[in-house]
């Protein structure tokens, strides 16, 4: 391996932080965080179906007019304000910075559907940021995971074959993507969920990114 | 108008036929048959995004496979068989023979996810064949709805362009794509859901067929 590629959403920063701020403006903040990201994550995959892209901020809000829609409840615009710049201030998992120090040695990357001020900022605000020699968005090719154009920014950043690079992602579907175009896998599993039916197996599979190194042998 | 292509699938036919077929085998029917609808839809779209094709047969067989193991129950190659074989079986809905006699002036068509086998199973079995003028699946170009290329069949096959075809659907997610395409649309929102936040609005919205052709005046 030369090279390690990391989603962001999931894999690096728990996006359970906003079930928290949902708890201030519904009784029911799980239901409401699960449908919201449930339509964010839809709204990309039909997004780049039907060839009309827009940025993962824009998708990020109108998933969330969707949920609010849904549970039929009143919004302020402050407080709209606030659930989206949840996504700024997302808490890196407790492994994270120390995991990240260990394979200091190689060409990290993150890859992420987020936009580029979206991740700017999150990895800004967490203190990962100088970790990482290439931020890479989706926004660049304006179509979303598991798309193989936005798995083919790795390669063309870090300039190393997309055989050398081991991509790590909690997402099923990111994992399932990563290895259709080619990448070694590995799948951080952080909730026991199930592997989609999709014909693609992970590398590796751990539960935490600490879990991950010791089974490269790292 | 000059033409009408119809979805299949909770448009024409009742999926809800399938939760019936789930009750002898699990004690939550319709909660399976939720979690193989929603797989089945999210397969189609990964697949489409991941440039890995496979058809609609095949998709919700792998569906099916995810949903059982989710539900950690043991399913004979039996049961399996007779699950998969209800998707050949599923009963219109009560007024679609009525209305589909209704248009029979008009170029009609069927353009659905399904595969030819089960499109041609399923209308030849519900008796309602001898209405369409061609049955189109997204079989031929190897991608799912959304995508433009599904819609593009239409025209293609009735010789008529996209703007004097009607495109009827009950899925929130076909809606969009077919306006975004740039087809007339009517959405048949049966069960009352919300349309997803993704810039487009059907031309007509309707609770049944026969409402739909009252409000094109036909």
């Amino acid at each position: 391996m030369k090279g390690f590629v990391f989603d962001a959403y999931g894999t690096l920063f728990d996006i359970n932080s906003v079930i928290e701020a949902c708890k201030y403006i519904i009784q029911d903040p799980e239901g409401f965080s699960k449908l919201w990201r449930a339509k964010q994550l839809e709204y990309t995959f039909l997004r780049s179906l039907m060839e009309r892209y827009k940025d993962f901020w824009e998708v990020t809000e109108d998933a969330l007019t969707f949920a609010i829609n849904s549970f039929s409840i009143s919004v302020s615009q402050v407080e709209r304000k606030k659930l989206m710049e949840t996504y700024l201030y997302l808490k890196p998992f407790a492994e994270v910075a120390d995991a990240l120090r260990h394979l200091k040695n190689y060409e990290l990357a993150v890859l992420s559907n987020g936009s580029p001020m979206m991740l700017n900022t999150l990895l800004e605000n967490s203190g990962l940021k100088h970790y990482f020699r290439y931020i890479l968005s989706a926004d660049e090719v304006r179509t979303y995971k598991p798309s193989p154009k936005v798995y083919a920014l790795g390669p063309k950043y870090l300039g190393i074959p997309k055989e050398e690079i081991f991509f790590v992602s909690s997402n099923s579907f990111d994992v399932v993507g990563a290895k259709a175009f080619g990448f070694k896998v590995g799948w951080i599993n952080r909730s026991g969920t199930q592997l989609d039916e999709l014909g693609m197996k992970p590398d590796i599979i751990a539960i935490t990114l600490e879990e991950m190194s010791g089974a490269l042998g790292l």
